[in-house]
């Protein structure tokens, strides 16, 4: 056994080891938080530690992190977490979380006529006495002409609520179902959450249900993170970890309760008074919060276990809220257009109206919708998440820090970072921005390839020339520098502009298929429905450079952030759109781009610029 | 802290004790199965035990101790457990448990058409592919025409289940609700427990759902009875003690898994392969089982948290059968007239008939129902347990060694007991005929007094005035004796007549004022069902005699067996019988004894034989 000690901030902790142990491992279990896309294998680079005290500390690196890793940080005692395993005493240093400075888009539309499922009904009982000895569950189910409504969970504390407030009580209803039973006039206290959660980043919105104010938000990034940037990764570790699915499930239920906590105690609010929750998602990330194994999603035919809508109760998902309230996932459409799309159709409202409208969803997968009250049609594009910044060699989500906005000069670079702080990194809008750019100087060529400095110093102007660099042999253009001011040196490299090809082409062929499949073309469609962060971010002349959005359609492009995270508030606000859900699901269908003979062909010619 | 060492058969334990710890505290909370109908307060004299090693053992008994042990008893060591605190070492010796011998009745009144609420359907679904791709909840539900049913706990084995028996699949419902999906064809495995949970003695019953067939018989004390022999002792514990009513749910709960444990392996039946529960008992003894507090129900106006059916997940109630399972409480009519009363109604018939009947239920209580199927009278008389020997000096259950049976010849006395058995005790239909033939020779007179040994000398013949003792300075009459054959001398003293002329004058008591209540004569009357176990083995002539049963009835009865466990039965088979225990209830009112002005001169009319 050797002893690692754990520095983050303030922390400090000391651990006994066996030889040999991961210490990424080590630091997930004990619950520091470390972003790791890649799973563990060593090729994300993002696990980065110190290693202050150890013989290792000055020893030389694997080869996965030499790629990874400047001279300086290599100097510093900085190795992947991934890439060590314990095998002297250590004393390590983590970075601290930046966890809770996501700056998630929270907005969206949410102008809704308010009649939500839990209603609040006060009522005084006649008394009991020798002439009139009703049970208390049937003295209050006849006061409400509610029979049978009362859940079971509600019966231990009635009778004593009923004699402590003189048997006046209100009557908290789901429905037709009697949820809580609580002494005195509490109609003034009615709490809901709706919760997106994405692939990277939740967001929790607290509503009043009484007024259908927003009280509060939350955003966090997924703690399943650590386990993979992307659902597949997640998928693969439940198959391969016995209790991989109650792994990911706890994290996702823990980063709830904590914002119903944060919730609770900013607020005042008694958790028993939040009596319902809505939750979005992609199919896989409502899999894991419902605690449902997700292996069949991931090879094909992808057959999730259920698709509709779930009601579950509190306890069934471990959250703190009132124990016989109401969990309701919203619908999916299949294993990958989930209720994260369905409550972005309903939000747009492009299933309620005649014209005929395109969704784009761009988050970790993307998302496409094409319809009107007619029908939708939807599919899932392998874009990955190169738009949040993942597998892009300096990318990061939308957090301060992040270069948001780029133009190239004559004389170099300029950029914008999201709190207008030194530079970390560049997330999905600036990547965008750049790729547009690069492309219009020349950097980049119409196949992609990237001018080595060489031809640089001969065909770009003397300040641009100067920023390409070569890195791994590729060339490479530096963005930011820290000559500059900015933290690092962050440049986009010749595999980020691939990664970016690959993202826009799938997404580009999603439009396309799903267009060819209903016979329409441009001009048919009058809206273009840009939901999620990135939709809000981006220069829409950019991405139609770029070829991620049709050109014809740049001029209909409406931004309408987290449209996810709006129609879960919708449905958590009003009974006619918790329905308009359902509705949907049964009028959308899906077109799976695997099984399309002509999607391989279509795929190729969008990979171009 | 001083250490005890207690001795049960084969079992040995040593445990350390503080000083002044209760002995019969520290066996129950071991698990040491002590019977103590008075809760621990000195006056049943049921909770014998030896003291083998320490100074106490030859030491002086308390008062309260000396009217319950003999001297042989006093200079073996036996005490009392609830009197003895923990002062110096001991090694204590407890006897054998008689708790898995009781001889219940179980049988009483079931032919039933069957139809049952768990109904099973066999499919082989279409399997998925790239052309459909509905998720398994659909597929299931869209095949077996059920949209929205499977239950969330299914859910999570459902994709393995469906995979693992190339979606064949057996579908099991409990009405509209889908409880499980189990692999291949399982439509001949289908089970339900009835169970009907006496104050004293519990009963269940395993039932082959396909044929209707009783399969096996459960009996046990009821363990809760350490706490108390009657309602109002266990009533006192919940509200005396915190964990009150955790500890005699959780008693109750724990037989019943006993219960099933015994059923799944003596017929080799999986757990999961129960699907239905239904339950009967007093109010109280449902509020126990389900965890609903009891405390309003002891104090007027004697209120239920509950009377309705109650319909439970066996989760809730911690039960080891199919998880997404049902458990049903049968509905009630009022604090003291219970599911096993309504179960009774059900199983004699009375309310389907134009026949005016009269039903008693001679339990713990004795419940008394009056009615056709134009309606039902029912009130519940605190005739406590004497009938079930509780209260009485050498009273027991029906079990064996118990003299059932009692004639006083000119010679002596000769008796019949359970099973053959030397003689331990006397149970309920030994007391009714020592009662009668008592009062026939004369050894008690109309009034209740029974005559000194002084007095039988010279009234009585000398082979019974010898039998005329004296215990505590009352009278005694010597039942059976040691020198006999019997394994204790066995008296029916004083205190015992006046116990039973309360129990009857009770009965008695409530028989008259619902008849009253109805305007009803004897000669309306057509029949009279006894139920429970008493009801099958006394001898009508002398009930009628000790005026227990009036005497213009007696060739009316019909004795019903165990007619709450039929009753239970019968829902369990059958929708329909459910269904009608819910229109018994709703057909059915209470009379408050209590609150009748006419109850107190009736009831000492009644006193006398």
């Amino acid at each position: 056994m050797y002893q690692v000690e754990v520095r983050q901030g303030s922390r400090l902790e000391k651990y006994s080891v066996p030889a040999g142990y991961s210490l990424l491992k080590l630091l997930k279990e004990k619950g520091f938080y470390m972003d790791s896309p890649c799973g563990g294998r060593g090729f994300c680079g993002k696990c980065k530690v110190r290693i202050v005290k150890g013989d290792m500390a000055g020893s030389q690196c694997s080869p996965d992190e030499v790629g990874h890793l400047s001279f300086i940080e290599r100097k510093g005692g900085i190795r992947l977490a991934c890439r060590v395993q314990v095998n002297e005493d250590l004393t390590v240093e983590v970075p601290e979380s930046g966890q809770r400075d996501a700056a998630i888009l929270t907005d969206g539309k949410s102008d809704v006529a308010l009649n939500p499922m839990v209603v609040k009904r006060y009522v005084e009982l006649p008394k009991p006495s020798l002439d009139d000895q009703a049970s208390d569950v049937d003295r209050i189910e006849k006061a409400l002409k509610a029979p049978g409504r009362i859940h079971p969970a509600v019966m231990r504390d009635l009778s004593e609520t009923l004699r402590a407030h003189d048997f006046k009580v209100t009557a908290v209803f789901f429905d037709q179902d009697i949820i809580a039973v609580e002494g005195g006039d509490t109609s003034d206290a009615k709490y809901g959450v709706a919760v997106d959660i994405g692939t990277t980043t939740m967001v929790g919105f607290l509503m009043d249900l009484v007024t259908g104010r927003q009280v509060d938000v939350y955003s966090a990034i997924n703690p399943q993170r650590q386990y993979g940037a992307d659902v597949i990764t997640r998928t693969d570790f439940t198959v391969e970890n016995e209790n991989g699915l109650a792994v990911l499930s706890g994290l996702v239920r823990d980063e709830i309760n904590n914002m119903l906590r944060t919730f609770q105690q900013r607020w005042g609010i008694a958790p028993d008074r939040i009596y319902h929750m809505t939750v979005v998602g992609n199919t896989i990330m409502m899999h894991l919060f419902a605690g449902l194994p997700v292996k069949n999603i991931a090879v094909s035919p992808f057959i999730p276990v259920i698709a509709r809508r779930l009601e579950l109760e509190p306890w069934q998902v471990g959250l703190n809220m009132c124990p016989s309230g109401r969990v309701t996932i919203l619908p999916m459409v299949a294993g990958y257009v989930g209720a994260d799309t369905i409550a972005a159709i309903l939000a747009s409202g492009m299933a309620e109206r005649d014209e005929l409208a395109l969704l784009i969803d761009i988050g970790t997968n993307g998302e496409i919708a094409l319809g009107n009250r007619g029908g939708v049609i939807t599919c899932s594009t392998a874009a990955g998440p190169a738009f949040e910044g993942a597998h892009i060699r300096y990318g990061m989500g939308g957090v301060k820090g992040a270069i948001s906005k780029m133009r190239i000069t004559e004389d170099g670079i300029e950029y914008d970072t999201i709190g207008g702080e030194p530079a970390r990194g560049i997330c999905g809008s600036g990547i965008v921005d750049a790729m547009a750019q690069m492309l219009k100087a020349g950097i980049v060529d119409a196949t992609g390839r990237m001018r080595s400095a060489e031809e640089a110093k001969t065909e770009l102007p003397a300040g641009l020339a100067s920023r390409v660099k070569e890195l791994d042999g590729k060339p490479a253009l530096l963005i930011a520098s820290r000559e500059e001011g900015a933290l690092d040196d962050i440049y986009i490299c010749q595999k980020d502009v691939r990664e970016v090809q690959l993202a826009k082409a799938a997404i580009a062929s999603g439009i396309h298929i799903l267009m060819r499949e209903m016979g329409v073309r441009h001009e048919d469609i009058q809206k273009v429905y840009l939901a999620g962060g990135f939709g809000n971010y981006i220069d829409y002349d950019h991405a139609a450079d770029i070829g991620l959005i049709p050109s014809e359609l740049r001029s209909k492009i409406v931004a309408i952030g987290n449209a996810a995270g709006a129609g879960a508030k919708m449905a958590l606000l009003s009974k006619e759109y918790m329905e308009m859900a359902e509705f949907i699901r049964h009028r959308t269908s899906y077109v799976e781009l695997s099984s399309r003979l002509d999607f391989q062909s279509v795929f190729v010619d969008f990979l171009s610029f």
